[in-house]
């Protein structure tokens, strides 16, 4: 082992030396990389680490549960009494044979939603309907009660044509990189390139964006940050139950993510560092020509298991 | 940098050479321990290749569209018609008074909703019930139309029974590990320790699998794994969907993770490969004395931004 420092040059004599700060530099590159996993890594010894506020331990695996609330100890607790609506024809005394003509109606009326991405700008649906269905998707469970939401609802004919200038520059990029012209040109008859104008079109945007972390206060009534756990699934939940509502209500949307347009969309919207746009959805009445993809659902059998 | 090698030890001789070993080691350990990375990567690589299959590509940022299914070429569109079922009191021309009306009761009905963990053993609601609410969920819109979706319904007791162990289990080591013995004995009076007596008192347990892949037939014929894009998302926003189906047909629900046991449910459970449970829910009716915790949610000035 001793013959590499035997008069060979300095390179040979410490190949070790370079070989060590390569992987190390290889290493931090990796790292480096892949922030997010950093943010992973503070979550899991934040979490193996004993909390100063015992509640918060619990957020990691429960939703909406007593268990999982700050300061459990100060929240009472109340009876639970089946409190539906006056508005709805609902018995308090919730029959069986009421639960099936219920979920049939409901599964006709949800079997009925399509996404849609052809808007009329007109008619306008009222500001209440809309804040109605943002309200609705607010009554969502939510990991540790959290309610990591924010709906950025836009009406502003500018700020819509700069939501969609930003998008489809984004979408215009991955297409041309990832997709070569050729393609993009063969695609143009399906109105499938990146052109989206419906995010002008349709008279609403909602932008949802979720918040990866909160603040509070400490004990010393300085505020801090505090995580939420589970937010992406819990804003998506939310947004099941407002693309229910906005169905239920009539209009139509398109699920669409923003792609690579988080920053450019919090910069035009001023949100803050704790927020990350997951959705958006155009919402409206659809064109007069409006067309859907000839396609179906699968059968209960595909996406259900019975253990009985 | 000679002097290491002059008459020394042998390990002093070869530091570099162990130094070097360790730092692999550790590399290793560290991208093991993060395996999730390695998939991300994968996923990266496959992105920024050009695709095979030209359609793909659009997979990763749009939902339910037509430009994101596989073989758009051989997709009809077909004209949209408002088609909702004849069993809903719902007319073809969507009134914007409608939506009001619509908009504001269906607000009240999901704003009744409260997360339940203290459940009924009977009624069981029937299975036809069941059936409605997991098919009104496979209407949700998915990233690309995969409908990535499982929903493994239990009802037979042994296997609530060993679910319910599963999970108890996980559990105990989360709090003894994490919380420390006296906060658990503080926390019995509160009826929230890692017992989870719902698990096997609800007459129905709902867990949901999200798909990470899919299988599909190559141009050989051969079937091969086909990346399914944001499943989580898509099954979360299917959660949505079912959670508002639940309430609606006057049952309720807890949304609760299973944290570590998706090795042990997935074989409970016989589940394939390629999926993951995300979500439990235990489906029924609140006993005569549950309680919730009297917590409020957010009002809308607190989640709604609205830019006109």
């Amino acid at each position: 082992m001793q013959h590499v420092d035997m008069g060979l040059p300095f390179l040979a004599n410490n190949w070790l030396f370079f070989l060590i700060i390569f992987t190390i530099y290889l290493t931090c590159k990796f790292v480096y990389k892949h922030k997010s996993l950093l943010g992973n890594l503070k979550t899991y010894f934040n979490k193996s680490t004993p909390l100063l506020n015992s509640n918060d331990g619990d957020h990691s695996h429960s939703f909406n549960s007593q268990e999982t609330m700050p300061h459990i100890n100060y929240i009472h607790h109340i009876p639970f009494l089946i409190n539906i609506s006056k508005n709805h024809n609902y018995s308090k005394s919730l029959l069986l044979e009421t639960a099936i003509t219920r979920s049939k109606d409901y599964f006709n009326l949800m079997n009925s939603r399509r996404s849609i991405r052809f808007f009329s700008s007109k008619p306008v649906p009222p500001l209440e309907v809309m804040e109605n269905i943002i309200k609705t998707a607010g009554t969502s469970p939510s990991g540790a009660h959290c309610q990591p939401w924010t709906f950025v609802l836009i009406s502003n004919p500018r700020i819509k044509k700069e939501v969609r200038n930003i998008v489809e520059m984004e979408e215009e990029i991955n297409y041309k990189k990832r997709m070569g012209e050729k393609w993009v040109e063969d695609l143009k008859f399906a109105r499938t390139n990146w052109i989206k104008e419906y995010l002008e079109t349709a008279p609403y945007l909602i932008i949802v964006f979720k918040q990866v972390y909160g603040y509070q206060n400490n004990n010393e009534g300085m505020v801090e940050k505090t995580p939420f756990y589970y937010q992406e699934m819990s804003v998506c939940i939310a947004c099941g139950i407002l693309i229910s509502a906005i169905h239920n209500a009539g209009m139509v949307t398109l699920t669409s993510t923003p792609l690579n347009s988080n920053n450019k969309l919090k910069r035009l919207l001023n949100r803050p560092d704790n927020e990350k746009a997951i959705l958006i959805l155009p919402v409206g009445y659809p064109a007069k020509d409006a067309t859907v993809p000839n396609i179906k659902r699968k059968k209960l059998s595909d996406i259900m298991v019975h253990i009985d």
